[in-house]
């Protein structure tokens, strides 16, 4: 099945949708205009269109290889990605200072969202190489900038973060991966980090790890990690490539999904010559990994987005092309496109909404983040950066759990056939799966959400974007046509079970935690909900008037159409959330598990 | 991980959710009692945990491979399933006079959930047979009565159903297999079937295949259809075997998952020489299909019961050992077994009270079918039987879509160990997945709910349940316990939107079908969770008695509580997917799929 970039359904949502028309209005990007996103987007479109997307079915099943101690990837991934590479796509939004092109990450979002849809497996390699770069541009010091940073920038080495340890996963502080000072400046590294994508692969000369590790000296828990760089091969002052470092690839994870993409046990310093140097402060990695983190949460989102897409697209041309039964009604005479059939459509139109509205988060998140780093006066830039960090979460754990169920769907529709491998649309579920888990957890997103980022400003941010959803609900309710108002009043409903379930929490966060971690997954899928019915029903308006002008009517006619379902099938589930809320801490109230037990 | 067949918990919903208790009353089985079904299920856990179970994993590794046109199952199967015959696990709920042990097929059914959450794939081939028994008690000659029952029902011999082809899969009446009239009273059978479930397998000494097929004469449509009996090796008069039919597998499906269980594509009459029998009359096969699948519908319903239980035990075992992180509240000292997260308790407690809520309401589903074919009197047999067809599409689609979701969290409270295929978790989700598909997907099954079912009786035997819903609803707020009173409130609110869905719904059916189509599915969802919280809600007043008195409180008031968490959460879904139901066919309403393309 071939893929096709959504480019037009892109453009809506980043102009209709998220808002990135204050892009270019906050004057933090000069050079930025409508003619430069369209072109950039069709290149985008037919890069990952011609030369990603035709690896995808290949990358599961001839997925990443361990042979004598290298990892071989997808034949055609290596080709690909010097593609990636010249097209200068890797550099797409990195400062200029940086030898990047200085344009929006949220432009760089869309990337991954086009990426994700042609390859999943090839796109997370570049997702990581980006949040490496953020890393050393926010603590290198000269000479690692120097040394690594260009080549990074450009894609020509990639970038690994190692986190987790077999003891450690969700829990950082158990990092027990050791450094120690050899007096020159550098660190013997030692220890075995799990879960490392892209650890080691044939796409590149040399490949830099960012591995967190303890000093000697350092204080127990996460106050005692830093961050320390140690590349696959040392860099020479001139930058030519030295030895090899003491890093490598010991074993490659028998994966659900995600063939084409390597998951490395690396083993650092098994004979004790692995060298890094330290990256920002010391006992202070935490704070770079976060840096890094943030920008790949916002990725995985995305990555859900780009499945779900993919899974969508298969499903869609499935449902056009596969006849059976008659249309309702009708007792004889052909069969039909089981696009005809009312409940085909209804799970269709539940993949394409759901679809969009995580593109529309994830969007908004990255205009966020842009105008929380480039907006030229302070007001803007604060603000910005209260709703990025408040959408992160919503944009990592919504878009893929969605993204799971969009790809389920998927395979529901081809019927029988979607069990079938061969098929493909499995694999977008076996892809999809692992985005609800990695980057941290679903549920970490929703204790980030209902802890650090509701609690952290009392609510002031998570209020005024309910505040923003209640009135573009009150204008929609105002409109003059019916399907309008109709979307408006789902809103409104959404809005205030919102408002109500935050204000619950704010409250409930005085008296016990636990009230507010038992209620932060069905708060965070209600927020979701209620954030991605705000931004499909702004475009609906958007959309509204288009068709009023004649523009394109059937094109915007369905984007309103689209809204509506999603209002009548998401925004009213978001009300019901409330009571899931609110159940508090009784609900989950410890039962002895042997008792779980049956 | 070791499997332990739940039997307190079957016993439990069996006896107070389920109505069990209703098959002992009514005189049709003298033999039952309370102790004869305890020994029973100790048997049948014996049997599932210490035989079956082991082989699961296996099952996935290592599954069926055709090899020079036979298929071998996975080592150890063949010697489980001679246990499971001379265990007479087979005729356990087969009437005697056919060679059965006459007991309840509610305990077949209990076999059913252990045979499944100890080996899906293993379980599946049993089901088949049942289901074919069950055809040709309800339409053989008495010459094929003699040469095939007996063996079927003790399970020496397996059956199979052979219905689907590439162009007729949910549309059965675009079949295109011939038979021809040999002239002796048997048949020439030609054609291919796909996705026949043990199509072949080295099990057991003979196979009989039930084929739907054409007769030359035969009308178009499902009308035109008949059904043969075809056995692998012809059966000579004194019963033994005789020559090799001309039907085979030519080729193996490659799922997703249920790698244990061979998917075949069949070629009946290769060679011109399949040679069957009619069985029941011609161009009435579908009726017989039906009697075959319905009973197969419930235990698919059975199935995504058992594989969530499966996922659970999984879960829960893994959330006990595994230590991340420090208890809510607490900031340092040792890492805690990561149930003592809020989070993670949310996600078992969905769990078990969804893989309960869909066993309760298969059980319920048995129990009736128990009624409806053997209580003496026919007011009882009448109102039994528009029960079971009302829970039989619930059963099936409700209960695996549970199933799903039981699946994927259960590899999510594995963190990144879920995705890996080791450790066993997600092998249930990619098993798991299925259900929803085969025998019939469960948008046809909302189908047959909102069509047959719904408006075949314009609309009482689901009123009759929902009143009962209501009553029971009205009775636990007229309780002692907060918790009852509160689960209660909750009911009432699920069946008050069920009961105005449903009136929608008979209103819609005048007018237009196309809005109840629409529908179709949020209605299904919406009387699951209702029905099944309303079985819960039978066993927490049962529960809260047991307590009372004393008995073993810890068991019984987390039933309670687990009751609660149900009602908080999959309860107030309920109540909001009136929304979806009632939004109609223009929530729907045909969008160019052109434009769906973006």
């Amino acid at each position: 099945m071939t893929f096709k970039t959504p480019i037009r359904d892109m453009r809506f949502i980043l102009d209709h949708a998220a808002g990135f028309g204050a892009l270019e209005k906050s004057g933090a990007f000069p050079e930025l205009s409508g003619d430069l996103v369209d072109a950039i987007l069709e290149e985008m479109g037919k890069f990952c269109d011609g030369v990603i997307a035709p690896l995808n079915e290949e990358s599961d099943r001839n997925g990443a290889k361990l042979e004598n101690g290298v990892v071989r990837t997808t034949p055609g991934f290596k080709e690909a990605y010097k593609q990636y590479v010249e097209g200068g796509w890797s550099s797409l939004a990195f400062p200029e200072e940086a030898g990047g092109q200085g344009l929006p990450a949220t432009l760089a979002v869309a990337l991954v969202d086009a990426l994700n849809g042609a390859c999943m497996s090839f796109a997370i390699g570049t997702t990581l190489t980006t949040g490496a770069v953020k890393a050393i541009l926010h603590a290198a010091t000269e000479e690692q900038r120097r040394l690594y940073l260009e080549k990074m920038v450009t894609g020509e080495w990639t970038g690994t973060m190692n986190l987790t340890e077999p003891s450690a996963g969700s829990d950082l502080s158990a990092i027990r991966t050791k450094a120690e000072p050899v007096g020159d400046g550098t660190y013997r590294i030692s220890g075995q980090k799990i879960f490392i994508t892209y650890g080691d692969h044939d796409m590149t000369e040399n490949i830099v790890h960012l591995v967190l590790a303890r000093l000697p000296d350092a204080p127990e828990g996460t106050g005692g990690i830093s961050m320390f760089l140690a590349p696959k091969f040392h860099v020479n002052e001139d930058g030519s490539l030295g030895a090899r470092n003491d890093a490598h690839c010991i074993k490659l994870e028998e994966k659900m999904g995600l063939h084409g993409s390597p998951t490395c046990v690396m083993a650092f310093g098994d004979k004790g010559e692995c060298i890094g140097t330290l990256l920002g402060e010391e006992n202070k990695g935490l704070r770079n990994m976060f840096v890094m983190m943030n920008a790949a949460r916002l990725d995985v989102g995305v990555q859900g987005v780009g499945v779900a897409e993919r899974a969508y697209q298969r499903a869609l041309a499935y449902a056009q092309d596969r006849k059976q039964g008659r249309a309702p009604g009708v007792k004889s005479g052909d069969m039909v496109a089981i696009y005809e059939h009312p409940d085909v459509r209804r799970m269709l139109y539940s993949m394409k909404t759901l679809t969009d509205a995580s593109r529309a988060i994830c969007y908004a998140n990255a205009v966020a983040y842009d105008l929380a780093h480039s907006a030229p006066d302070e007001k803007t830039r604060k603000e910005a950066k209260a709703m990025e960090e408040l959408l992160t979460p919503i944009s990592k754990a919504w878009s893929t759990d969605r993204a799971n169920d969009v790809a389920s769907l998927g395979v529901q529709v081809h019927g029988g056939m979607g069990y079938i491998e061969e098929t493909g649309a499995a694999q977008h579920l076996r892809d999809a799966r692992i985005a609800a888990i990695y980057e941290g957890t679903n549920g970490i997103q929703a204790m980030d959400l209902v802890g650090r980022k509701l609690q952290g400003d009392g609510g002031a941010a998570a209020k005024k974007l309910i505040a923003d959803i209640h009135s573009e609900a009150m204008m929609l309710k105002a409109a003059k046509r019916d399907d309008l108002v109709h979307i408006g009043e789902r809103l409104l409903g959404a809005a205030d079970a919102l408002l109500q379930s935050t204000e619950w929490l704010l409250e409930a966060t005085k008296k016990d935690q636990t009230h507010v971690l038992a209620g932060a997954t069905p708060y965070l899928k209600q927020f979701g909900n209620a954030v991605g019915g705000y931004y499909l029903a702004h475009g609906a308006k958007a959309a509204a008037i288009a068709a009023h002008e004649g523009q394109d009517p059937a094109y915007y006619e369905s984007k309103i159409a689209l809204t509506k379902f999603y209002a009548d099938n998401y925004l009213t589930e978001a009300v019901a959330l409330t009571d899931a809320v609110t159940a508090g801490a009784e609900a989950i109230a410890r039962i002895d598990p042997e008792v779980m037990n049956g």
